[in-house]
């Protein structure tokens, strides 16, 4: 095993809590900034299905979370002005890490190569990492490879590009639909449970789905498992 | 000013010393390791001309550099086998910085991103960070963008990936032909002279040849210029 890939948005980061943060304070508390968190991402796979699907050209998420986000402004009935909105939609490049993510990484660090294959564009991730410290050793992801997992190309490009064959990476990730991607085109899986991604009434991704090589409750567990 | 982006092969390592040292070590001491490493770095140019020049699609350094090996292994007389022909063609993933890189580029990290914006691909960018401690917060350059410089597109597409407008880079390299190209996109410019190279005879690039906006002799007294 020479590297090691991260889904970042639920499995790195806690984009809930962090985006919710954000809207509350933009759009005041008569907003439901959960509800506000949730249905933005509800918006997130159709997007990027309009690019999967051959609909539309590699387009960066940046833009895509800009167009959802007027769609529930709009649904919310919030009025901001165009700055603002921008704002709004860079909350995703500040998103918190969860409290073991960055102990982890650095451990991790130590003895593979560390990158995000996440379907966050490149400024979103960099700034993300530096604002939260994450060490990665490269951005990587849907940009670099103009594809959105759960494409195959996606983590198969990315093996390309990092010069190493899919048996040489393994996929981390809190969601069993993105392992099972992984896994079929030939990386190591390792399935990070975060129960609280969607919030307390969470039930999807509670448990390993199926025989992944590792399954564990935090990034710095794979750090142990993994004698980092 | 946002981001600092590096042109690597001379201005934050010395290939030309690292590469002659890998050369001697697998060809032995016959070789004349230095004209071998110059000759190889000769034919670098030309092969990414025929990129450049739409006679060939993108095709990463590290393709390249094998291919130009071969050409010199020949001229030279000298046979390796695959396994070491590969290994030396990494020798350009285990390149030594200049003795103020990594202090440099530590310092400027704190106020700026950090990226280099080099030929090289990013597997060997990354392999070269890794090994030589370069603290980059992302891994930019030809291969992201799918060109080389000096193309405007490589840097105009570096500063878009960023989400920046091209006055908010700044292209950091030893090579005024480099900085020429950036400044006609719009970046700014600082120059670090290194006058060693191409060894103790180099003639090119001894100084800045233009108004750049800065001029040093170490990425440590551009940190100190910028106030870092």
């Amino acid at each position: 095993m020479k590297a090691l890939l991260f889904d970042v948005f639920g499995t790195v980061v806690d984009w809930r809590t962090s985006v919710a943060r954000e809207v509350e304070s933009l759009c005041g508390p008569d907003i439901d900034s959960h509800a506000f968190a949730d249905r933005w991402r509800s918006l997130y796979q159709p997007a990027m299905e309009q690019v999967r699907s051959g609909n539309r050209p590699f387009t960066r998420l940046d833009v895509l979370h800009l167009e959802s986000l007027r769609v529930v402004l709009s649904e919310f009935d919030v009025q901001l002005d165009d700055s603002d909105v921008a704002s709004l939609n860079h909350a995703w490049h500040r998103l918190d890490p969860w409290p073991d993510s960055v102990s982890g990484l650095t451990r991790l660090r130590t003895e593979f190569i560390i990158a995000p294959l996440s379907n966050g564009n490149i400024s979103l991730l960099l700034d993300m990492a530096k604002n939260a410290g994450l060490p990665w050793d490269a951005i990587l992801g849907a940009e670099p490879v103009q594809t959105y997992k759960p494409m195959p190309d996606a983590y198969l490009r990315t093996a390309d590009i990092l010069g190493l064959e899919p048996s040489e990476c393994m996929m981390v990730a809190a969601h069993n639909s993105d392992l099972a991607a992984a896994a079929d085109c030939g990386f190591a899986t390792a399935f990070v449970a975060r129960r609280l991604e969607h919030g307390p009434s969470q039930t999807t991704d509670l448990a390993a789905e199926s025989d992944w090589n590792h399954s564990i409750d935090s990034i710095d567990s794979l750090a142990t498992q993994l004698g980092c």
